[in-house]
């Protein structure tokens, strides 16, 4: 239950993230659904993939893809509901899209017998490939390789449930509490990676 | 065999569209070839992946890739033989190319017994897959998400060959006139969906 | 075991390009990693997805990884190490990645019964495919479209595969020896495939 919630709100975060670039981008309402679409669910899409699920899988999931829909609707309809709380909420709701997804792709790999490393490769797509798919829509560079660290928490999760520390649902919550506050945490204090120039 | 001649007809297009991107970013031969295939036959292998046919099913599709290669050879050989009708006459046989994808990955999501989303889906992403992987290859924003009204009559098509209010030939022909005609006329009206910018 | 060697170096040349390009466009360390296997891997998971192979048989190449891990590693802290003589030798290692991948890639094909053009193709995708994830993934225009012969390279590999005329390790590594040199011919005296501006 707690699952599905957090699920939830992973899915209509990063579909009115998807919203977004295709206002800022000035994409017609078709543009906006798409682009909603494929950063909600082109994570889990391309994640079947790589560890061999049939990719297909993606059609059963019904429920969300009218969740999504319907809060795709509302804030095309109505941008001034969300838009401003957005700034304010909408690092959080992904955090907590990333988190969601990135573990729910760990669990998903590790039931099927992979090595750790496809645990870490699953968390990672699931809760980043979304986003990649939009920004590479977009014409824009994937947000994720240069953010405050953001894929390194989702593989972080997928190193732990692919090495079995934490394999109950109360164990996932913590978990998942402990992936959003780690993304916070980058955000507030700009936590980045060590980065490199090619010309030093 | 009307059937034939408008996939024939489609795949021609959709190769021509590609290798006059090709030529506009001056890639060379080899170029103007992957952009073409990319386009007339990457909207077949992305629906494939999406509903589970295998992708590999696109190999056997010899006769279509002979038509493909010899349309572009002459293309790129006497571009002075067609450029300047595509102006008048592209957008004409890119709406074909367009209908009958459409329509032709519909029947194919429906045969296999998906739902109707699924059916909406293989016709959108039969029919603007391969301009959009032709569109992220050249590093273009693309087309397809902020044009005169095209996706949706993909998407159209789907759900009504999804609904099953047509299965038989002489319906898919109608369908087809009755998408290209819909096409057409938001060319030439300058049909769009609402858009919205970010900053209202 | 010559072969295993061949297969290492143009891993590491391949993942090396990746760190490369993640440096001038400035992402972190985990962006360096990503862009970095991504190119290593990448061009044999589309090929996988293309032929009908599991794409998941990826999993399967845990040393290839540990070695690419360990190159990237050195590379970004040491890059004063490298950088100077990729320049020289970056062409070369290139070369080879682009041989033994090709090559590798038809042989794939052609051992499951697929028809020559799939090969080719093959040939072309697991030779190219990494380098232009890569290219997409960092925004810029896929380098394989417009260089000096390159995937051309790949796809006579993949057609002498392909139709038999070699089919024994001494002959693969011949194979091997000329499209290295025929790629390094090509860089030395800028050869090109003809190309055609749409304005002429």
């Amino acid at each position: 239950m707690t699952w599905d919630i957090l699920n939830v709100i992973g899915t209509i975060a990063f579909a009115l993230s998807g919203v977004i670039v295709a206002m800022e981008e000035e994409y017609d309402l078709m543009g906006v659904y798409i682009l909603g679409f494929v950063t909600a669910f082109g994570g889990g899409a391309i994640r079947n993939l790589l560890i061999g699920v049939p990719v297909s899988a993606l059609w059963e999931q019904g429920d969300l893809f009218v969740i999504a829909f319907i809060a795709m609707t509302i804030a095309f309809i109505l941008p001034k509901l969300w838009i401003h709380h957005w700034v304010k909420w909408g690092v959080l709701f992904d955090a907590i899209g990333l988190a969601s997804f990135a573990i729910q792709g760990a669990i998903y790999a590790a039931n099927i017998g992979h090595p750790v490393s496809a645990a870490i490769a699953a968390a990672a797509l699931t809760g980043t490939g979304g986003g990649m798919i939009r920004d590479v829509l977009a014409d824009r560079k994937p947000m994720f390789l240069r953010q405050e660290i953001y894929i390194a928490w989702a593989m972080l999760a997928g190193l732990i449930v692919g090495m079995g520390l934490v394999d109950s649902t109360p164990g996932y919550i913590l978990l998942l509490i402990l992936i959003v506050t780690l993304r916070m945490l980058s955000v507030s204090f700009h936590w980045r990676l060590p980065y490199r120039r090619i010309n030093d």
